[in-house]
Order: C-alpha cells, then sequence, then structure tokens
C-alpha cells in the first residue's frame, strides 16, 4: 500500500500562515515563494494579487476566504475548509495580504490552530505600507520629518493616533473611511496642511498615487476615482517624497501612472 | 574594444536601496535575492547578517557601511564609496537590515542620489518588527488587544507612543536604552503590568526571546543577558502570543531558546 506523504492517518496536516507581500509577485519572500509554488492547498484571501495566485501549481485546490455571507465579524478568524483539510492530515498555505500578523487577523488565527493541536508556521511578509512607501519614494520615518510611524485601520477608533506633533500615520483599507479619517486628524490637532498620499494597488502595474493636504485629499481621491485596496500615508514625510528613478534596464516590470496636484 | 556592460563612459550606475528583511536569509524577497546574488558591489551595515552577506557572489566588492569614525548624525546619509561608484558608472546593491524607509535612513539617501542624478531602486523589506513578531507568534495587531502599532525607537523623544489606551509599541534599536524607555511609558500612563516582549537576533538560529511585565523588563534583560539588536514589543498582544509548532520536517531551518519567566 503506498501512502501519500501528507496524508498521515491521525495526524494533522500543517497550515502555514504566510504574508504574500503588497502584490507584486517579486515581493513575496524565497520561504513565501517556495511554499506557494509547492503548495497542493492554497486558501487565500481577495487581497492576495492574481499574479501571485497564477503561481500556485496546477491541480492544486484553492480555497477563496472572504468575509463569508451570512458570518458576522465575531466568526471565528479561520476558514472552517481550512481546519478540515489540517485535520485530514493535509497541508494548507494560508495566503494572506501583506503581513499575516498586521491586521491579518493571524494571530486569531494562530490561537484556533494552537487550540485544535493544529502545527502552523508564521512567515511574515512586506506589509502593504511598505510596499507602497518604496514604490511612491515615501520614506515612512525621516531624521527631518518623522521619528515613528503608526499603523492603524480606516474604520475604528483613532485614539492611538492622536498625537499632533507626532510621527507618520499609516491607514490600512481606509479609502472607504478617509473623509471621515482626515476630518478626526484635523479635530485631533494635526494640521490641516499636513500631506497626505493616497496609494491605490501599491507595487502592481494598476497603482496610482493622489497626493494632497489633509483638509483636501478626500475630494481629491474622489475625482481622481481611485479604487480599493489603497493605502493612505498622513504625515510630513509625504513632502520628502523622491521618485525612483531606476534605470530603464533594471526598473520592476511594473508601470505606473501617478497623479499629483 | 569590449565594453564592460556596467561601465558607461558618463552614465550613472543604479543604486539598489534594498531591504535585507530581519535576518533569515528565507526572508529575503526574490527580488532583494536576485539582486544580491547577481551584485557585484555590495555596500552593507552591521544589522545585515552573516547568512545574507553568505549570498554575494565570490569576487564582488564588499563595501562596509558603518556609523563612520569621525562622522557625527548630522553627516550625509550615504557612504562616499556608494555614491563614487554610481558615479563611475557602476550599479551598486545598498543593504540595509530590516526595510529602507523605517529606520534605515533610506529616505535621506534617496534625497542624496536624486541630487546627483543617480538612478535608484527602493525594494522594500520584511521589518525587523515583522519578522519577530511572526517568529515568536506575537500578533501586532489583534481584534481584542491593539488596533494599531507604532514602531519607534528607543533613543529620542516618546511623545508619539504616549497615549495610555494605546495600541501595540514596537521599539527598534531599543536594548541599550530599555530601562529609560520603559520607565517613560509608565510615567506617561501605561500600566506597569504591561506585557513586554525582547527578541534578540530575531528570526536567526542565536534568537532569544525574554518576556516580563514593563515594570520588570530591564532587569529580566540584564540578567539574560540578551544581545542586540533586539526588538522590543509592548502591549497585550504580547500576552496573545501562541508559539508556532510547525511539524519538523517544514520548520525552518533555526532553532531557538526561550527563557519566559
Amino acid at each position: 500500500v503506498s501512502l501519500d506523504r501528507t496524508v498521515r492517518k491521525g495526524a494533522r496536516g500543517t497550515v502555514f500562515l504566510v504574508g504574500a507581500g503588497p502584490g507584486n509577485p517579486e515581493l513575496l519572500t524565497v520561504r513565501a515563494h517556495a511554499l506557494v509554488t509547492s503548495a497542493r492547498i492554497v486558501a487565500h484571501d481577495e487581497l492576495v494579487s492574481e499574479a501571485i495566485l497564477a503561481l500556485v501549481p496546477q491541480g492544486a485546490e484553492l480555497i477563496r476566504v472572504g468575509r463569508r455571507r451570512g458570518t458576522s465579524p465575531e466568526a471565528p478568524a479561520m476558514h472552517p475548509a481550512v481546519l478540515a483539510r489540517a485535520l485530514d492530515g493535509l497541508d494548507v498555505v494560508r495566503l494572506k495580504g501583506g503581513d499575516p500578523l498586521v491586521f491579518g487577523r493571524g494571530g486569531e488565527e494562530a490561537e484556533q490552530l494552537d487550540a485544535l493541536g493544529i502545527p502552523f508556521e508564521i512567515v511574515p511578509g512586506v506589509s502593504a505600507a511598505l510596499g507602497a512607501a518604496a514604490s511612491t519614494g515615501i520614506p515612512l520615518t525621516h531624521r527631518d520629518a518623522a521619528s515613528s510611524v503608526t499603523f492603524a485601520t480606516g474604520h475604528g477608533r483613532h485614539d492611538p493616533t492622536g498625537s499632533p506633533g507626532g510621527g507618520t500615520i499609516v491607514f490600512y483599507m481606509g479609502l472607504a473611511t478617509l473623509r471621515e479619517t482626515a476630518r478626526a486628524l484635523i479635530v485631533e490637532g494635526r494640521d490641516a496642511h499636513t500631506p497626505v498620499a493616497v496609494i491605490s494597488h501599491a507595487t502592481l502595474s494598476t497603482e496610482r498615487t493622489v497626493i494632497a493636504t489633509l483638509d483636501a485629499i478626500a475630494d481629491a481621491v474622489e475625482s481622481a476615482s481611485l479604487e480599493a485596496p489603497a493605502i493612505v500615508i498622513v504625515g510630513d514625510v509625504v513632502a520628502r517624497r523622491v521618485v525612483p528613478s531606476a534605470a530603464p534596464d533594471v526598473a520592476r516590470p511594473v508601470t505606473r501612472s501617478r497623479r499629483v496636484p
């Protein structure tokens, strides 16, 4: 009787919680690339780019994981199909946009896996803010402009970000709530003329950037019809932007259009 | 006459500002790995691990860049040798620990390159905090424990981090000033029992972690003789730690010893 290596009666499969990075497949880590290109089961959400999913081997099972219809935000983080495969003894690559432990609910998923005795590994990724910063040439910290950077979400409370003199703030998933966020920051004491960059589809060929002041950014983004997912960078570092200008023979295979007022 | 491809009279070479990630070579991005393994000139600082420098081709020039003796923090960020090579028409890979735009002075270096008309590309990396979090199983954000994460440095002012109710704070290069930082956070209103993790040599075979409360962490780290570089994670997320437990046949080729009081 030949036994499939990955099916061990009674044994659990391993779940790999893998950061897929900001979107460009070249920004996967070496470890993530190896896991994705050899996976037999991949579970991914809508933040993982098509270009990365194209690396999954033919014949592998793809499980699309999203905010399931009918589930509340209170529902367990991990998709039941992922747990079922692992309990059946199959290894699963759970691909998450960016880094699994920054707004990825990776911590909650790890808790579930641990409770069920399913072995797991966490592979960090280039968080979306870092990809957007590199691609647009906006430093997240700068000796003369910001001594710290805070990652927050567009939905939810703004309290941790309310330090007026403060550092850079990056909002993840902040497009839908941009107008409210900008208003709240001004109320909390941020200068209305603080520069803001909104980067849509960072590191992909469809990347677009809009830059405006805090009091004008919502209108600017609206008239540019920027699409989610987008990263919002707030702070004086935006004015320190230096657009990368690598020679054509070494440039990454992405094209960009930018609208900078 | 045969012309070396990379030497173009009058033309500038390209400088690649490349994030080397937290230390484990498997956590380089695919793009960074390709650049490092094909480089002819690599400039690196002391935060780049030996394991990564081992990937540089034999015969390539290695330029060690550090806080140069006799230079002040006011000195230009980019090492003169890097600029000289680029002005001579040679491509240079400037490897920086973690991500180039998070406490890496990458923004200042980009400004210098831009001013000199030297083309450059910025390749983001897995910032050290993300590597440390994944390796130890500490989520940086968590629905029930932290809605934001701030990256700051151990030296310098703490103002951006002074929101008592707040999110996770990660201190980079925070080992030497840990006692002062912990005291300042308590004075600013953080609960003295807030859990803190200090992760030394994150993602490398020499990784060690010490966990204690904010009022006890400095002593705990001192008696454990933790070595720099280290990442300090402050916040309730530390109590949410779930140690990754992948099966031996899939574990990363690193061993770890942890001291958790």
